[in-house]
């Protein structure tokens, strides 16, 4: 049993509210348990200029933090000039895990930029970014064809993506989608990508404390499959509502 | 008859959601029609340190827009690496304006940073964020006090403070809380920060074409004062329940 | 009586000399008692990227100080790379200030940027600021003029503009053109922008210490209207000299 | 067969060059067939401000590319201003892998700053500069033993650590140790950090193109571990020399 | 003959007006023809962090020029964010300058900081600056004197300091003193600075088009020779006066 | 006789290795001594925007040092995000001594990088970028010619270019080519560059100390130029072989 009664294979309740901004051609309001991050989708029918003549779109994210969304308040990057290497690893990560499942010719020359903006931060937070992330970009994408940028019948999105973290605790046991209080004691720490056909789109594990064996690698994969699974499942029921 | 239907000196629907951060020691999500600011309170039971030994404190305020909270998408500051002159104004009106009704001695050697984060964007983000920093900060106050940061009778807070925006139309109405719509056609712009007591904080007009005469402004200080006075209420009533 | 001898509504002696740059279309070096702003104007026959082929022109300002203007010395902004909150803050000020008595139809695809460096401080570095770069203008439009830039009968400048600083004492006393040790202490300060005929371009007024009432609003205003129609006149015998 | 004539889970020739810097207290020229990265360590019997007193060190790690290590020429990141997102993430990744076989206790407040500055990039650039700065770590260790800084006994390093890159050609084969041609080419990418031991420090997989499967993920997993092993035996060989 | 008449060996009209700030320890606005600086200098009684302790002062120099201080406007430094290579490099080379003349013993731990502000530029700002830069040097070691924060009978200063450009026009001529005109054309370029009793602290000579004989060498250093001597002159009219 | 053992006379050893970088259209990497430095020549068929449609090319150079280079650790110029003034100062210096023996009408409008990155410092640094950045520029115009980005018989270069530092130790002995640890006691340095024919490009002396006389500036000059026709021997050597 962990601290806040959950099973080691089960996740927070997750909500994802569509259409939360009233700007935004496709956004999202994902919340695991505390952590709240909106995600919003901004379409614009051309590309960077290297890239024009190409017949090809681009899928790009920003992820940022709010400073007080933390326990402790941050100092604002754009106060301190220059953006961390942890927000950018971040951004990379959510705009390569989305552009896995788009197909940019059939985006053709659009660009759709996501914003994953953390409200509030429990743990996780990348993870639920790009879980929400999806969302935002499937919504967008239906815009833009209902805006006729994307021909009626392109298949722009060639399968869903969803992500979750997985942990090692320090007694040893494997667990599922880890608030702070354990990711921040957690000896191996991984964030998995996964479609929703359930292949990898990216997998990052970390051993914060000891190394980690190829026998627990694999129980932390597992454990992973089961939760993207579930949020898959998730992301189809809010985007048929 | 204004666009949204409003008479010329009516808010528009305003709503103060008190405690919606989990961590932050005071905060509120204040809405103004379609205008949502988030606003924190942090704080820290230490003051800068060229402050250190002078038995007083410090109340600041950090403005801030996600990137898609406009109708457009516009760069983070932080991906810029600077902020941008309309970002530091508003950051300094907003903590002039709640300095004015803070006792720095009462505060003792503490300091509450609040930050203004613009969710969405629809007309009077700076003047929203005033008033909803001030639900913000009565609240940091009293965690403090209930922490014994702060004396159990100090009088912190001297009054409370709300501001309102009011403008002139191109038809030359004078109104009150202008959404993006009529602002950005407004002939003279002016936000007023007036105390629950009636006093001026602070009375900023600006004549984005035409110059406006002493009577056009006596007019606008008018309505102003009819729509602080309402928002005072609120304030009120939001600190109450 | 004030501590420099003046009577409440007696500004300090303010000297303008025109063309004190050999290099600028339009410059005046303008001096309000020890407070001594050098203002250039220069004229560009182009306008912005994003301006282009609508006709109209465009004017902008910039403000500074040398670190030594003042007291103690200040780190240059140049060193520190970046530009301070009240850098920003004037610089839009008197870019507002300007164009408000320019048609910028009139001036068409022309640019006119002002600089104001502060040679020396001693309060009302920005409404000195204001009231010269006016000057620096009207010359640079003339220039432009001769020049063939600007169609001989182009009205450009619909009228003057001159700013004045007023404030309320520690004594309650209400004073015009504050010099620094009287600036420091005040405890409310008003920024009047005003043009030749008497309409306001803009109205700022921060109480740094109490909130001030609508008397006393009324009662700087009248102060401010006293100072702004001596200037005037001053810009006028300047620029018939 | 590859284009290099390697078999698929062949090494390029790897050679490290202890010392090749007078200056630094351990360092060593790390080659991966056309792929050199200087690696040097340098020893500071001090720790940041925030760590003192807490009888721990620390380890860190920044990488860089020389402007022409590359086939066509890049801005420096020091005219650009800031680091790019790409140099921040690899630098993180370095450090951590070398903190993963630090025993920060016995390493007692001292601090280790590796420099990892690729001087010829064809691939594995991030690899490389793991194992080569290892060698440059296990140096400056030993230096700072014989200075005493280091208690004589101290196990400061825990194991060795060594990384590799894998990934999966076009064509469906997955191979070890990609130069840029085969890299830039890869569908799926991955980095693997592995012990001495055989234990995993990190895992980075990677979908460029198509989400890989489980089973590819094992395959890759396989060739790397026949990568590292060889690695560790390599420093080793150089260490002991 | 010259463009502008004088002989070769001739220097510009020099004019210094001393204590030309109010607010600045030492100040002088230098003239050389059209080219006109403000130097002030700074008194500080304290050296940086990591000089205290060890009896010496310290004399640091920052140039600066005015945009619109040249024929065409220049961008602010501040407002691109940094400092571009000419302006620090003047800046170093006025810092050495009179460092060669001041005994940082005998100044004692205090800091003078010297501004050199280019109001107009006409060439050879650098070389004003210098010269000015001395004169308001030594109004604030005699001001710092009277303050009882140097020593009475302390001999701070060892020499004074003046420089001077010399260089090759395109018809070979060598010639003391370039404006602008000259300057632009001129293939070798000099600036030479030089204590009071004739020896050298700086030589800077620069081909910009074709490499310069030896003889061509010696011919502009006995130009220049004459030119500080006169300077030398000018600065001890200024200082008696 | 020198602690080295030298001649005050005597270069140190000196090796120009050509073709360092397998990427680049030029390369050396050249070592005085323990001063290591890699130039490398980056060829581009184009110019900067502002300078086409002219019919000339442009050469330019950026000098950096890697963070370890010296004794102790310097932090890099790209994470403290500006580059400092010694640095830039040095790169114009390489630009402009480069530049001074290329005919930028035969070089047509092409443009060529020069990048010199210190690998290891023991004095002289500046002056062995020089000298081996020709070598660089010689074999990068070569590889354009093959190319046919350059005519077949353009004389590109008008001349070799090499510089040698030379200096006055404590006892006041001149001598040649300083290594750190005279350098760093020197009272006067100098830096001289010399093109093949004899002539001067840069002449750069500083008197850190006590101003030089007349007297030792001939007899630095003397020694310089004993060290520049050397190097000009070696260049040609290395450019043969």
């Amino acid at each position: 049993m962990r601290a806040d009664g959950r099973a080691v294979d089960q996740l927070r309740e997750v909500s994802i509210t569509r259409g939360w901004s009233s700007h935004a051609e496709g956004s999202a309001l994902i919340e695991f348990g505390n952590t709240r991050v909106l995600c919003t989708a901004s379409f614009e029918s051309d590309v960077p200029r290297w890239m024009r003549g190409q017949g090809t779109g681009w899928v790009t994210a920003e992820y940022a933090m709010l400073p007080r969304a933390t326990n402790t308040r941050n100092s604002r990057e754009s106060v301190k000039g220059k953006i961390g290497g942890r927000t950018h690893e971040i951004s990379r990560l959510i705009g390569r895990s989305l552009r896995a499942v788009v197909d940019m010719k059939a985006l053709g020359e659009n660009m759709i930029t996501l914003d994953c903006d953390v409200l509030q931060a429990d743990g996780g937070t990348r993870t639920a970014a790009i879980t929400g992330a999806f969302v935002a970009l499937a919504d967008a994408v239906e815009w833009a064809r209902g805006e006729r940028h994307i021909a009626k019948r392109a298949e722009v999105l060639t399968d869903s993506v969803a992500a979750v973290s997985v942990g090692v605790l320090p007694d040893g046991t494997a667990v599922l989608d880890l608030p702070y209080t354990e990711d921040s004691t957690a000896g191996t720490d991984m964030n998995v990508v996964v479609t929703g056909s359930g292949d990898f789109v990216e997998v990052q594990g970390t051993a914060e404390g000891t190394p980690f064996s190829r026998d627990q690698l694999n129980e932390l994969l597992d454990l992973a499959l089961t939760g993207t699974d579930q949020l898959a499942q998730i992301q189809r029921g809010a985007l048929s509502s």
